[in-house]
């Protein structure tokens, strides 16, 4: 039996352990929160990503330690780094966690990103806003996910606003990209270097939030699916990273931009459970223990829906054929992902009709009253 | 979140509880076995199936409670039934653990059996291999697995050596049916009376121990699918039967021939992990929770092929494509079943070429000596 230690017990987690197991793989999360949702299928160290005394109990006889998410202190992970093989390796995240560190790397590789500008001071700020032009979008540079530490200026006069918003932190002001449509590509590379490549997905957001994934993305061609694994590639091997990687990106008629990257498995690769060959999750168990890598190709037209604030009752999800529920163990809250419903159809027509379904079940029409 | 009660936590407790998990349905199960194999995504209650402080831990704050194994104490199904709602019923279970009982239920339904005889004494045993001719299988009526509680009675002459060699309990015995094949059918019945039927898989034993199954059966047919659910049904619907429900069948020429049933997720279904729309475990899940159940249709030609006593390395088995590796966290033992590898390939062709590269990893071909 193998043992792997994981930085965080959120879903991510939960569905790494999910996925470990039947490898003959126990894990072990690091998780301060309350009834952590990886609790499942995970022994639980209950102590903070700093607390030494928990870094210890994590590393204590795994075979490797890996992340659900990219904001590990970096003292944890030089520390662990120490104490047990980590993947993927501290640069690597190093570099994810910081949005200017990972834009200039982009840059660096020759993957086109939107403009943008580094943002120190609401100086800078009011300077970037006129270079930039406006509408534009402020990000922290550290910290952010699912929308938050990110405001929009509409105008100039935003800047002292936004500035204050984001909390006067160190930030990057982006130019908004009139994209066609927000896609991304999950990767893996193993320790022996080997890569494979799930197809591009397309992905829907609202108020900042994944809400919705189609995978192969509609109208997927093999150009697309070429110049996406191209950028990933180059990642991947000047990272020399291991594990699963995503990169989320903007489509602007034939060519696409870097957004951002999420040095983990992603939100939009969980249609992978059900409707790739081998899940995200086991790939990155098998990234990162040292295993072959397994086959990434689409089972059928796919997509996931994100259950966010509420979730349908067991009666009503799971009579929809062809659609496969994922709850995480969290109580409700709005905003909250509580789980997804992934859909595996045999084509766009099929798929298209149970996401309607399933947008039926979580946002059901109010009946006219007789 | 639901809470689900199993006695049992070997291999099938274990992918129960892998299953339930996306459910949002959290295991608990009964097992004094040392280092169980389902405690990697299930409480543990480390007390034995007839110990009453074990059946009140297993049954505290459970929705339900259900079964891996159908010898389970009768006294221990009525304490759990008294307290809580049990699926498959304890009448349903009492079936299954008595051959006797078992094959009177398949005449009373018009199910075709081997000819066969009750035996309860050696003079019972001399009497009814005269009728039902030799060879024979002599098969203990309680507490058979595995090939375990049965012996060949290949003339009259072995009756009194084969009544001591199952200990001279209560017995039947059974006609060598000179069968074409093994088959089997997985079904399930939800609490609401509606019924599913996996495909029916072909069986291949050796020394009494499933070794593979190939699903859908090769050479399926709709008529022999029906044939099955047919007799299948009957038996569900007369025991107002809730999960899944296994029969091995033999095959003879285009007849069905019923051979035993286990009222539980069985071996020769393990191939719908990844093979089916549906598994079994997530099926039974539905089932005795009381949820619609799940396609049961297959995703390609599937298979599954037990590791019995070792195991190939991580290394070997991953690097197949079409192939899910499944171990269970058990030591490896001589005929002790440690995993499985599923099949799940586009057609039959490279099916039977997954199968050949799978049993060249099982046992290697001795390399030539230069």
């Amino acid at each position: 039996m193998k043992r792997l230690g994981i930085v965080g017990g959120g879903q991510l987690g939960r569905m790494l352990a999910l996925a470990a197991a039947p490898l003959g793989v126990r894990c072990r999360v690091l998780e301060p929160g309350h009834e952590p949702s990886a609790a499942v299928a995970a022994e639980v160290v209950p102590l903070g990503y700093d607390d030494l005394a928990g870094l210890e109990k994590l590393a204590q006889d795994v075979d490797v330690v890996t992340f659900e998410f990219e904001n590990v202190p970096a003292d944890s992970v030089a520390w662990l780094g120490a104490h047990v093989p980590v993947y993927p390796s501290a640069a690597a995240l190093a570099t994810a966690q910081d949005r200017a560190d990972e834009k200039a790397l982009f840059s660096r590789l020759g993957i086109p990103i939107p403009p943008m500008r580094l943002v120190s001071s609401e100086a800078d700020l009011h300077v970037a806003v006129i270079e930039i032009g406006s509408p534009a979008v402020l990000k922290t540079r550290r910290l952010g996910y699912d929308g938050k530490g990110q405001v929009v200026l509409h105008s100039p006069d935003d800047a002292a606003g936004a500035w204050a918003a984001i909390g006067a932190a160190p930030a990057i002001l982006e130019a908004f990209v009139a994209f066609d449509r927000e896609l991304s590509i999950v990767s893996v590379r193993g320790r022996d270097g080997a890569m494979a490549f799930y197809p591009i997905t397309e992905n829907h957001h609202r108020d900042g939030i994944l809400r919705m994934s189609l995978a192969p993305a509609p109208g997927w061609t093999i150009e697309l699916q070429r110049q996406a694994e191209a950028l990933a590639r180059k990642v991947l091997e000047t990272l020399q990273y291991v594990g699963v990687l995503a990169i989320e990106l903007f489509q602007i008629g034939d060519s696409l931009m870097a957004n951002e990257m999420a040095p983990r498995v992603h939100n939009s690769g969980h249609w992978t459970q059900d409707g790739a060959v081998t899940s995200q999750f086991e790939n990155h168990v098998r990234a990162v223990l040292g295993w072959p890598l397994g086959d990434t190709a689409a089972r059928g037209a796919c997509a996931m829906i994100n259950l966010i604030g509420s979730a349908p009752s067991h009666a009503d999800a799971l009579r929809l054929n062809g659609t496969h529920l994922h709850l995480y163990d969290k109580a409700p809250r709005p905003g909250r992902k509580l789980g997804h419903i992934n859909v595996c159809a045999a084509d766009e027509a099929e798929r298209q009709d149970l996401i309607a379904r399933i947008e039926a079940l979580i946002h059901p029409t109010p009946t006219e009253e007789s």
